[in-house]
């Protein structure tokens, strides 16, 4: 384990992870709607009523029987009676026969009979009781029909996937207040090293304060998880043991992020790989920043372990933890991740067989947005602070030309 | 206010909107930073410390002076005398002295005297007590410099900065665990129609349950502001002057989803007017959806007055409230939104001289990804579940070609 076995491009590496995990049956918990925003659905959702529950006006207007307006025009207009106005929220108390009509608004119901509707704007009215109808409607015309958006007993949401303010409003509108969804995965956050102290201390000459718990739990919330903080373990083997077998045991995932010499490195690769088998699948990724990252399968819990230069934890983490995620989550719709067109401003020079991502910061301009590389090393977090995105070198790149067209994925 | 006086395209209308706001000094609060995630900063942010605080070594090797390693060679090495092995988290009890080299980790902390490392490769051992040097190193190679990252006193965070795992890390790294960030913009969210009741009620013939309320509220939380919902208010002009005064009142903003009548339109229009000065700004946009949607100021505050269609609503408040949301919170660095490039998979068309939002689903394919273009019609919520995103046809087209290259805003 001292040597990097093998380099393995992200796209296979991520694939041999993914690949040693179990199919999950992830574990549902029902919560109210209104909590639901962010979460994945547990189990397909169908809808219990039709929708809409009755056919609706879209306009404002005169509902009416279609076959009533046929060949009416502004010269010759069919002449209807007016039987009444259809208040909101009611059913009409009528049946509309041959020759009425009744006035209606956007969202009213249409009365029994009735199976269309003449815009308020081709009538006139000239008599009190009756109205001139100056254009013909077809059947069905300016009408939702029942069940229109979604019919009874329709999968209105697969299970699988993730909740968006147009579907929690979809929910309400089927009058579903409650919902099993996906408990969100527990991720373990192990960070070591001797050096390392918590932010809260006061620092001595040789200590760092620990970033990369924070930054890394902030990545696993924004992306849908619930990280669970395991503190600063030191450079010992047993101390790591116990931590990450404990870590492994409590959560559903964990991600060690651990020093950056050598030493560390293997030490906790060789620990990880004692946690379960298939253990340590990959140690080293033809990535640059990220060569040293370890992804594992313990005990059917995937392990991802980060090199400790802040930048390069969260530049990997950015890479392996989202699909992870997904998985664990059970989700089934993975909507296209946002990502910008952009242009580079400056040449960018990357090793061909590496993937490369660079720290970019975006900039609007007249001829669209331009994308200005960051300058960085791989322990300077505010790099990253300073970047909106971060822009990938294609492994058969020797570097991107000034002006290249090239994808931005946002920070 | 009964007819749209002028036809105002969205991004004309947004501007009389913003330019009617009164400059914002947003409120802050203290928290945690472990809390802060999305949170935007109320005041610039200063590093107390500089980070590094010493000199660090970016590899595994010896750290040196330069001077010693010059001209150093595999034939002819650089012959130092090993004094020790540093730490890590400790500072070294030595000072280096002319001819001497200490064992460092990456990380490590370079003792007094010391300018520069070489990497471990770049040596080797063949006495005990001395290393031979086989490449020089110039001063500074392999070293983080004091102050490297961040300086002391440097504005590390501006105010106005939505914070991302980047900063979050970055605090932390600085010693930072509690901040001052911008209270979160209340927004009032005010929903009417004599046909609407609330989710958990059956449905009776002629009655729809809310949506637009849950869809907002989703929508305010997602862009950072705090949903404070109304309930629903009748029809009746005395109940919305009292829910939506009281709103006003209660809140930063508000967003009244009113019927989609005429009558109920201009109802809304005339009360959201005598909430204040300078009332209504603009009554009519040319879009679609979302032709009669209002913007008005009232007493400093924002007012959007919305379609009860629940897709008309969604959409347009997609496109209105992220930048008021913006102004309300003092958001000073505005990164780019995430917008996709995609090939449209069908002709779409379009009135010229109106914009036109089209929902899409996004299809990965081996060409890229596809835009196929959704039917929908504004009252049916279902068809913005079942898209990723809008697709947005400006004014001066007659609507985009099969084959089009377009852009995509994720829902």
């Amino acid at each position: 384990m001292s040597e990097f076995l093998t380099l393995l491009s992200p796209q296979e590496a991520l694939k041999r992870w993914l690949n040693a995990l179990p199919e999950v049956e992830p574990e549902g918990e029902e919560i109210s709607t209104l909590e639901a925003l962010g979460r994945v659905t547990a189990e397909p959702i169908r809808a219990p009523e039709p929708m809409p529950l009755f056919p609706r006006s879209t306009v404002d207007g005169y509902a009416v029987r279609a076959a009533d307006t046929f060949g009416a025009s502004d010269s010759l207009p069919a002449y209807l009676t007016l039987v009444g106005e259809i208040g909101m929220g009611r059913a009409p108390e009528f049946t509309l026969q041959p020759g009425q009509a009744a006035l209606i608004y956007t969202g009213g119901m249409l009365p029994e009979g009735a199976d269309a509707v003449v815009m308020l704007e081709h009538t006139q009215t000239t008599m009190p009781g009756e109205i001139e109808v100056l254009r013909p409607v077809g059947v069905g015309e300016n009408v939702l029909k029942v069940g229109e958006d979604v019919q009874i007993e329709d999968e209105v949401i697969p299970a699988g996937v993730r909740l968006r303010p147009p579907e929690i409003g979809g929910l309400m509108g089927l009058g579903i207040t409650k919902l099993r969804v996906v408990k969100k995965p527990r991720v373990g956050i192990v960070s070591s090293g001797d050096e390392v102290i918590p932010p809260e201390q006061p620092l001595r000459p040789g200590q760092v304060r620990d970033i990369n718990s924070y930054s890394l739990s902030a990545l696993v919330e924004v992306e849908g998880g619930l990280p669970q903080r395991y503190g600063i373990v030191p450079d010992r083997e047993d101390a790591l043991r116990e931590v990450i077998g404990r870590a492994l045991e409590e959560n559903d995932m964990i991600i060690v992020s651990a020093g950056s010499s050598i030493g560390t490195r293997d030490l906790t690769a060789r620990v990880i790989n004692e946690m379960g088998l298939p253990g340590v699948l990959v140690h080293g990724i033809n990535i640059r920043p990220g060569k040293p990252t370890i992804l594992a399968v313990c005990n059917g819990k995937p392990i991802l372990g980060l090199s400790g230069n802040p930048v390069s934890a969260l530049v990997v983490a950015q890479i392996f933890l989202p699909p992870v995620l997904e998985h664990l989550l059970g989700l089934t719709l993975k909507r296209p991740r946002a990502r910008l067109q952009a242009c580079l401003t400056l040449n960018v020079p990357s090793q061909a067989g590496r993937e490369d991502y660079v720290p970019v910061r975006l900039i609007e301009s007249a001829k669209g947005l331009l994308a200005e590389p960051i300058f960085y090393k791989s322990n300077l977090i505010f790099s990253l602070v300073r970047a909106d995105g971060l822009l990938r070198i294609p492994a058969d790149a020797t570097g991107l030309a000034s002006g290249a067209e090239v994808e931005v994925w946002l920070l």
